[in-house]
């Protein structure tokens, strides 16, 4: 390839329905960034040649590494899971290669065991965290989305994941059945928010707690423009509550609104929240990755 | 009205997607049935006098007592509901009349204070189960449907209510989504349908089991064929394994497949399931209302 004496290269953070792209020079620093919603559920699998193609002609002709859903069964290679515990080396062992296109897809991590859970994407990025020290090689992350991913990290290696539909489960209620047109409201930190948070947290009748959403609003018990914020306090309750968080830190991987929210749950339920940048961190996973491959 | 003075009547269980009408002679027998399709959903608020006149063509010039759906906001008239502890005088006190028309429509149940849940149907069934020697005046009644209602009765007077969104979380969770197109299996008693009791009763984390689902199938770890019987498992195990159900007797006021699958997870909590024909139940309810406004 081109360019490829300099060291250079380009890394995708490959997503469900976003990518970023980022030409990268021999020493981690960020040239250039290409941000748009080319994710995996827009483009067919015999598409990414073309794709790969294009984003080369965006940054350059360079060897491409990208991680993500892009080496999902729904993506363009298969990179089976590396299961847990994992660390970078593991990984980079693990990779996918494109060989014809120079293309290295980094595998997803997994879970086996009394409990099956997966991941992809979020690995660099916690992984990266850490050889960035942005935070310790011991440490619980959170990365809030449409589902949450718990993670926590022993001595640099993944040692458990877990994965909440919290995000999925209010957009399915919020859209259809008996809830529809009571979670329309703005949902914000507040005393709805923090009561759901309460009721959440620790329940073991989650689906009871949702439908009190209901009754309550009918009964004039819950004011119907807080219905989406008690709502949305019960499931992040829930899925924040479900692990005793006092006196942790929690890694928040995210930064917004949602970040926020989950932000006021972890501090609520007695957890420290340290902001990470995930960008920062997916950079770092990476360009470590990237080196170990050299 | 004709007939009136034969003490005949008819009795309606109007639901949201289907409704029951019943001639009931003095004595409480049932002389005829009218079953159908024509649930609140169905009618406009405007359109229910036709429908009115429609069940007497059928069945006789009678006045009427109707209760369930037709009483909510989504219904005919709103009979507000009636709070624990409700026993049947108390909800023939509060039933709403439409004089113009000789019907009288029964009230729901709600709970309210710490938790708020509502009811309309069940209360009918519940308490003519008990005026019929169905079930003690001291019970645990569970009716199993898209959502489930465990109620609670002292002394013959409902003092609780919990309404688990059961059956609606999942066929939401069935065609939309991440799990969708993996929910499309059959769900019976079997392995699957056990471990996923287990997995989801007295759980924290029911959205992290849900995922598992696919986790668990993408890693080979489940088959596919039977995923919707765990996951089935999984939440009726949750509603099921939220109370303690060790040596207490769950009178089921519910048949067929759906009943089934809740008795074998009562069963595996260490509950006694006690079968009760909600029918049965319907029209005992009914006719101790109906005789208590005479």
């Amino acid at each position: 390839m081109n360019g490829a004496a300099t060291g250079a290269y380009i890394a995708v953070d490959w997503g469900t329905t976003n990518r970023r792209a980022y030409l990268i020079d021999a020493d981690g620093a960020v040239l250039d960034t290409v941000r748009d919603d080319r994710g995996v559920l827009a483009i067919e699998r015999s598409d990414y040649p073309k794709e790969i193609a294009g984003l080369r002609d965006r940054l350059g002709a360079l060897p491409v590494i990208a991680a993500g859903m892009i080496g999902s069964t729904r993506g363009w290679v298969d990179a089976p899971y590396v299961p847990c515990p994992a660390d970078l080396a593991a990984l980079t062992a693990a990779c996918a290669t494109v060989q014809d296109e120079d293309v290295l897809i980094v595998p997803g991590v997994c879970l086996t065991g009394p409990r099956s859970d997966v991941m992809r994407g979020e690995e660099a990025q916690v992984l990266g965290a850490i050889a960035a020290r942005l935070a310790p090689a011991d440490a619980l992350f959170c990365q809030p989305g449409t589902h949450n991913k718990w993670v926590h990290v022993e001595r640099g290696r993944i040692v458990d994941v877990s994965t909440a539909m919290t995000g999925e489960l209010f957009a399915l209620l919020r859209d259809n059945g008996v809830l529809k047109g009571m979670l329309d409201g703005a949902v914000a930190d507040g005393t709805a928010f923090r009561d759901g948070i309460a009721r959440g947290a620790g329940a073991t009748d989650l689906t009871v707690a949702l439908f009190e959403v209901r009754a309550a609003v009918l009964l004039g018990a819950l004011p119907a423009e807080d219905a989406a914020a008690f709502a949305s306090g019960v499931l992040i309750g829930a899925d924040v509550g479900a692990r005793d968080l006092r006196d942790r830190d929690v890694h928040l991987l995210a930064s917004g609104p949602l970040a926020d929210l989950y932000a006021v749950a972890i501090t609520a339920r007695g957890g420290r929240v340290i902001a990470v940048d995930n960008q920062a961190g997916f950079l770092a996973g990476i360009h470590a990755i990237w080196g170990l491959t050299r």
